[in-house]
């Protein structure tokens, strides 16, 4: 089967990488109002996969994530339109140059190819990637969690149906149709035929496809980010900006999961701003130090400092200075994003030369770590790893280059 | 062992970001400077290798890889010297922005950090990898053939002395002293140390690291490069242009291992140009047409579409046209190199779109895909993948890239 599905995405993209901005945009708003003519379909193949996740005793974020309703497909639907007014990266030249002997030398931007999404319970990530992939010229394979099946199948069945009749080729989008995990196994041996493989979803899953895949990975997510306060920060803006970091959404992986802060204004500002943490229902995991200073608070453990908490969580510490602290986010961070708040210069200019992250912050929150609030559009997700695509990836970022050389008989000497 | 030599390698390579261009490029100086300063004792290292592979029966092709002479060392010195004048990527400001909530937002190059090559007997790879790695501001951990242990230690040895004195740590090059596979196959597995894995050998060795490493690989190197022929070609250039593509030096690869020649123009161009490539001693295996119009040509098999023979051999086809060639090369070739002589511009234009290679050529040789004919400086290979880097790869990259981003207080809305 998945041989098959293979062979089907190649040819796919082979059409789609000759296609024009325009044939490509009208088929990706074909898409969208075929989702939003078809949510009742879609709906009621989410509430077989809902029910049996009910059964099945599914956590209610979990839930959440895996139930549509038709204000979210109209979201989706409308997420497709604002791919399809995106610019197109395909045939942009980056740069051109001639060789004393003649030849002329382009590097061309051209599609991958074919993209493989591994992701999990959120149905809505399957109209997202196809219209992301389509719009930078790449067929997609689509292989989403087993509880979410019958949503992935109903909305693959809809987009495709929306392409037939377009120049796209339908094949440019398909869903893997089993929940076997040997089945995600034997996609992400594809390598022949798969160019790049994008997990999308918890470390856990992000984990397993690293280890299993014998195609290229772009690893995203994971994000155990960090706020540093200096000792000469504006404090006045830093609890507005550590409360936003935290709270603002504190599922997502560019919420701020650890607060550092610099031992000689640790006294006078612990209290305050876990006092505003607390008011917004935040748990404290402090270090001794910060025990010492405000009562109540529970001891974070050298895992806590690992941890991604994903929820109304914070691990507070209390650091020497500027080198523990990039130490510390160094050590324990994901190469997410990270933030000192401070009013010097040098300090600052430290950080972010010091930081391994792929989003360094000065005086700012880390929940800006996003294609849209980046200016970029719509991400895929955003890369932690440093190869090919660092922080949020866009439709550029799904595609490759090719060096295209024009001569009139040259050779080598 | 491996996790100690990882370690080094990322406290190196933390010292090794912050410095400036002169000082890693005096550093690479003093590199070249110490091969020659020391060639005897490199040199007493190779001749151990050398006898106990001429005691094992090594092919004279791998022992002339593995032997080096006062010349190759001055040749590895030049072009540590080539290395250290190249222009230094690191800290180069892609792009700045403002966002409307003024947000300043840069994308900077930086060092990944880690590097890892593995290589096969060529003991000039240990300097030319430590050269390129230092430049980019990444520490190396070299593992190269166990055939030239002794020699790659020495090297190591020169290399690191000389950085000692410098501000640049000696452990930020580092050779794997250990013939055991075992130990490889250790290394390939350090993701969380390593940032990408750089094969530098035949296919065998690359697909080994492919199926074992953890790390990200940039797959460099196998190149089964064709040459087509169209019926309308300047057939006057056509000749110089596949005997250079094949002959000029067969071993590399981006030498044409396939010619496809137009099926209208077989019966007069097959037998000037394999008359031709005779005379400069290259073996032809022909399709059953090829075999028709010129006799005395061994027929090809279906596996010798698919082989890079470095070699002085060719695999030459008739084809019925464009199309049939676009198919070929897209099935049998390896994404390298790919050649059209046509005089024709929209033929050139769809085989150049249509050719899914690192280098697509019209009217030129194949063996102009490297870094200094690109005119991008010395490369650390050639990458036939399509994530991060296509085609010849030099110090540029070897870096990724971190957003910077300025605030004064912003918080999400």
């Amino acid at each position: 089967m998945i041989t098959e599905i293979c062979l089907k995405a190649k040819a796919a993209s082979i059409e789609l990488a000759k296609l024009s901005a325009e044939t490509k945009n009208t088929a990706i708003c074909r898409m969208a109002n075929a989702l939003e003519a078809n949510s009742k379909k879609i709906l009621t193949a989410n509430k077989t996969d809902v029910e049996a996740a009910k059964a099945k005793g599914l956590k209610t974020a979990l839930l959440d994530r895996l139930a549509l309703d038709q204000h979210k497909i109209e979201t989706m639907a409308k997420e497709l339109r604002e791919v399809s007014a995106l610019a197109d990266p395909i045939g942009t030249i980056i740069s051109t140059w001639t060789r004393p002997n003649g030849l002329i030398i382009s590097q061309v931007r051209v599609p991958f190819g074919v993209i493989g999404v591994i992701y999990e319970s959120r149905p809505n990530v399957t109209s997202d990637s196809a219209g992301i992939c389509i719009k930078s010229g790449n067929a997609v394979i689509l292989r989403g969690g087993s509880d979410a099946l019958n949503s992935n199948v109903a909305i693959g069945d809809v987009l495709r149906d929306a392409l037939s009749g377009t120049k796209v080729p339908v094949d440019a989008i398909q869903v893997v149709n089993s929940p076997d995990r040997k089945v995600a196994e034997e996609l992400m041996r594809m390598r022949e035929y798969i160019d790049v493989l994008i997990p999308r979803g918890g470390a856990d899953l992000i984990k397993t496809v690293v280890e299993t895949s014998r195609i290229p990975v772009i690893e995203t997510g994971t994000g155990n980010c960090h706020v540093y306060v200096e000792e000469d920060a504006d404090l006045e803006k830093a609890t507005p900006i550590i409360i936003n970091s935290k709270c603002q959404r504190p599922g997502t992986c560019n919420a701020a999961e650890k607060l550092l802060v610099h031992s000689k204004i640790a006294e006078q500002y612990l209290p305050i701003v876990i006092a505003a943490l607390k008011k917004e229902g935040v748990e404290i995991r402090g270090d001794q130090k910060t025990k010492t200073i405000v009562a109540g608070v529970k001891l974070a453990t050298e895992k806590d400092w690992y941890t991604e908490y994903l929820d109304l969580i914070i691990g507070v510490k209390v650091v020497k200075g500027l080198e523990e602290a990039i130490a510390h986010i160094n050590k324990y961070g994901t190469k997410h994003s990270d933030s000192i708040l401070t009013t010097n210069f040098d300090k600052a200019m430290r950080f972010i030369r010091e930081i391994d992250s792929a989003a360094v912050y000065w005086n700012a929150s880390t929940r800006f770590t996003d294609g849209n609030q980046f200016g970029l559009g719509a991400e895929i997700g955003i890369s932690t790893q440093k190869l090919h695509a660092r922080g949020p990836m866009s439709v550029q970022h799904l595609t490759t280059t090719k060096y295209v050389i024009l001569g009139n008989g040259q050779i080598r000497k």
